[in-house]
């Protein structure tokens, strides 16, 4: 979506970096035909749009503005702001009714799924989504087996909270008690269909 | 929401100005108790939130980041950023298990509401949440007469495609049609009593 400004100039999209250059990287390298699992998501939405199956969105990177320049005949421009933490997820939106909010998490371990990534506020969002009768929820790729799973947030939750401060959700275990999330070109991520098999039980 | 960054400093929340820097001057000026109404509705969803009576975010402003600057041993900072054109509401989130999806607005018109402010892809946005089983709507202030009204989205969409091409909607048709919003203390802006009245229909 390319915008053209006052002053004629086109941006073109950039891919955002994320909070810390090193995540930035790394998650660059994770990727899946050139695409980054978040990128696939938000194909996967634009093509849910389209057909009108969903209205998900990708929230805005959360950036503390603290200064604006406004030049003359042309678009202001911030010249200093500062990555903050999200206290949502990153994914939120209407299906069928049911409001979805969701996180997408990638890694390339192959036994288990680290949860280091997930802040104390995500999860306490999660819970309060859950709560209010929303579906929230993890879609988890794990890169190097090209698999891709939804875990709900009720039991993803009682994982962060466990007795032995178990620091990872081991794969077969998502596997069994997970939805498995099918990969194809249209959408790249199909998740409503795992959303509606979670929905159905 | 103050955050440290590893360098020690601690940013402050400033004031996020819109696009325009027009516009946020205007708005600025419209303040009710030294608040803006956008400020207030994020005070009554903490409220909200606090009480565990529904999860409503406002979506962080849209920017296009150009450029990123890592500094040794501090924050990222990001130098240059444009801002982009929503092409969703501001707020959303759930409530009763029902999402909700709304833009909030003042004027200091007194006999109407202008209709200028809505991007086409903001009335497209309530459309699809709408067709999708959300609750989309526009809580409009006038600022003058210090009376808050929610508008659902459908009957206002309806507006914005009239045949006269009308550029406002009458106050009076507001009033007849839409359903008032209570203001005080805790929450300063009490819209979800008027989704209930909405829902009960």
């Amino acid at each position: 979506m390319a915008i053209r400004y006052p002053n004629g100039k086109k941006f073109q999209p950039k891919r955002i970096p994320s909070a810390k250059k090193s995540d930035y990287k790394k998650d660059s390298s994770f990727s899946n035909r050139g695409m980054r699992f978040e990128e696939r998501i938000e194909e996967s939405n634009e093509f849910y749009l389209s057909r009108g199956f969903a209205v998900i969105h990708k929230k805005p990177t959360p950036l503390q503005i603290v200064n604006v320049h406004y030049p003359k005949r042309s678009a202001a421009v911030v010249t200093e702001a500062y990555f903050q933490k999200p206290s949502t997820t990153d994914f939120n939106g209407v299906y069928k009714g049911f409001h979805l909010d969701f996180e997408a998490k990638e890694t390339r371990n192959k036994q288990s799924f680290p949860l280091k990534n997930f802040h104390e506020h995500q999860l306490h969002h999660m819970r309060a989504v859950t709560d209010q009768g929303g579906k929230a929820f993890v879609l988890v790729h794990f890169s190097m087996h090209e698999e891709v799973f939804l875990i709900p947030a009720s039991i993803f939750i009682a994982w962060t909270n466990n007795e032995e401060k178990r620091k990872s959700i081991p794969k077969s275990w998502i596997e069994e008690s997970g939805f498995r999330v099918s990969q194809g070109f249209m959408p790249s991520v199909d998740y409503l269909s795992a959303v509606d098999e979670w929905l159905s039980l």
